[in-house]
């Protein structure tokens, strides 16, 4: 059994390693979720009801239902999220992922991201920058009005770039940026101007309205230095989804957090998830904020760990390590060097340079962090508890053991039957 | 004495770390070069006749007469070269700075560095990309045709930008990049991409031209990963100018090839060059050529090292080590380490985040380079000794210790007086 289990597992990292995420178009997201209505709404992280879920993630449906005009007030809008009209599921059950609240609703433009390996589609959220955003749970006209420019100017202007572009492998992206510091989920710096870099030309080539290129251009360069994560967060998916539904393997296919709880998914084990109470993150506040202002840990960006970048290639990205206040270059080689621990392989693809080029942990394996004991680091943003506040710092979340222990019950229990 | 030197070192490294170089403008060479004319060419390194060139320089200032307008054939640029019509003078010379030959003509556009801190300026051509470039020694059309579109275009449109800027801030960006793996001579992909992220929407806010702005993002964006190097020399240029001239340092405020000679200046010596033979580069080919291809050291872009940055951060940029045949992880260590004991002192806002935030090594001092015999390593590209041919490797050269000796001698001698 342990052979079969290896070898399962040893398919679904190939695949991993195998795949070749390429951005290939921007869509609405009723035009690639199947049969979705306008009064349904995805959200990150495992399955969770309005009554039971965080605040921040209640004020950014707010939002979606203001900018989808179903509701014409933030008092309506909440009348109307609580009324049971609206059906919330989690975005990974739609082949999409949402950073923070994760929210993504009938006329939200996504990114479409092709695996071409295998073929498999995923989709995110376009990363709306810094402020008042839904994604931190802010439901202000100006977070709405932010939402409406997207979808009427961003958006269209994406579309147009990369189709004329034939796709544009994010693959290569990462792995340059990967070399440059960035982890790739709470430091973006390297990809998001990679991003620019790459994207600067054929934009101009299809946007004629001088004033509005401008306009995309301070967008995109201006204080949204995360901007490519949802590019990232969209190809991790393509590359989880492509190893996932391996008869017999133990490896982790998703980690998402909904602010409430915190779930993860095993290839060889369906679509069921296995969920703990959402750890508070060890991290930096702002001024003016502490841990009793924070939000447990939320978020479908754990994709990025589910991989193997954000809080497992941590010695890539040193300068991470200090805006997450989580302590020196020392500190960071270990947290990566304690993830070899849990992982079935190495990605030659995503090398980093400090370790003489060694590739980033891929493939966590249940049983592995059964038998050590260690659990997954998540590097990830802060947001606080009450609804509108925004994000107020940044840190470590560790995924809970418990979620690791209820999947290899099942497992053990599936194998039995 | 020892008192008397140290304190003129203090004062010259403190200059150098109180240094704020902008970048304020693109004005022709002729425009910010006192009484330069047409018959005048600046090239890198110390002093050196026709004669005595080595063929990349040569080619690259038959390329120059030819963009000049002053010989419409090659034969004809060669005569007049070869003529004694022309002035050749150093680059340093002219408070200016060029990678490679390093050639600087009458109409060629320079970027104007002005250091807000002391009020010096400091010159350097802009990068032509890859391929066929003078600098490189190419003399061939296409060479001249990409001068002129750069004068043309290139030059007005950036002049534009940075005037309605007013002024980038250099050190800012080389900050960042060097959190991003870039050591700013070998490596400036992050710099580079940076520059873009800055300059995308000034850009597109003073070309109306949509055609002109693509042709410009193209040539920006693609296959031009050192275009930010020439940025980054002016801004070292203007900083090793503040700290030039300090009675009693023996600080090295230039260290320049000629590709025949490499040539060092020292704060309290004046304008005196101390010279020895260009040596050999130590590093990897391109397919199809050795290092029997290979001209000796070139180019005025050790200024980078001069200024505690390129082969002296090499800890910062690890994955420049393979580019360069340089060996691991650990050997770009040790090479960092090493220059730290010929430096008085470090640069905290250079800080290297694998090295937990420690400053870059700053201020090569004469006296510490010959108590040690640890001569400053310089990271380089390698261009064959034919002209026309272009670059054909990159690798690390190391400043030969005469001109340390020489320097030191004379040193003594001037205090003797």
């Amino acid at each position: 059994m342990k052979a079969k289990i290896d070898n399962a597992n040893a398919t679904a990292l190939q695949r991993m390693l195998d795949s070749q995420p390429v951005w290939v178009d921007v869509k609405a997201a009723h035009e690639v979720i199947p049969a979705m209505d306008k009064y349904q709404i995805f959200h990150a992280g495992p399955p969770v009801s309005w009554e039971e879920m965080c605040q921040p993630m209640q004020g950014a449906i707010v939002a979606a239902l203001k900018y989808e005009g179903l509701a014409t007030s933030t008092d309506e809008a909440f009348a109307l999220a609580s009324s049971g009209k609206i059906k919330f599921s989690p975005c990974h059950e739609a082949r999409a992922v949402g950073p923070m609240t994760g929210i993504i609703s009938y006329s939200m433009p996504v990114l479409v991201v092709e695996n071409k390996t295998f073929g498999n589609l995923a989709f995110s959220t376009i990363n709306e920058g810094a402020g008042d955003v839904l994604r931190f749970g802010a439901y202000s006209d100006n977070a709405v009005h932010r939402l409406i420019w997207m979808e009427k100017v961003l958006a269209p202007a994406l579309k147009a770039a990369v189709n004329k572009m034939e796709g544009l492998s994010l693959k290569v992206i990462m792995a340059q940026a990967l070399q440059m510091g960035d982890e790739l989920h709470m430091r973006n710096q390297a990809s998001s101007a990679l991003f620019i870099k790459t994207m600067a030309k054929p934009l101009a080539e299809v946007v004629d309205d001088n004033k509005k290129l401008q306009e995309i251009m301070a967008f995109l360069t201006q204080n949204n230095d995360q901007f490519f994560l949802n590019f990232a967060m969209a190809a991790q998916k393509a590359t989880a989804d492509a190893a996932h539904g391996i008869e017999y393997s133990t490896l982790v296919t998703t980690i998402a957090r909904n602010g409430v709880n915190v779930g993860i998914r095993v290839s060889g084990l369906g679509d069921q998830w296995f969920t703990a109470p959402a750890p508070p993150v060890d991290g930096l506040y702002f001024t003016g904020f502490s841990a009793a202002d924070a939000n447990p840990d939320i978020g479908d960006s754990a994709i990025m760990e589910t991989c193997g970048l954000g809080g497992l290639a941590m010695a890539a990205a040193p300068a991470v390590v200090r805006f997450l206040g989580a302590g020196t270059y020392r500190d960071a080689l270990k947290y990566t060097n304690d993830m070899y621990e849990i992982t079935v392989g190495e990605n030659p693809h995503f090398a980093m340079p400090n370790l003489d080029f060694r590739g980033t942990p891929m493939g966590i394996d249940i049983r592995k962090v059964i038998e050590t004991s260690i659990t997954p680091v998540i590097n990830t943003a802060i947001v606080s508890s009450k609804a509108g506040v925004g994000m107020i710092g940044a840190g470590v979340a560790r995924a809970p053991l418990s979620m690791f222990e209820q999947a290899l019950l099942a497992f053990v229990e599936k194998l039995n039957l």
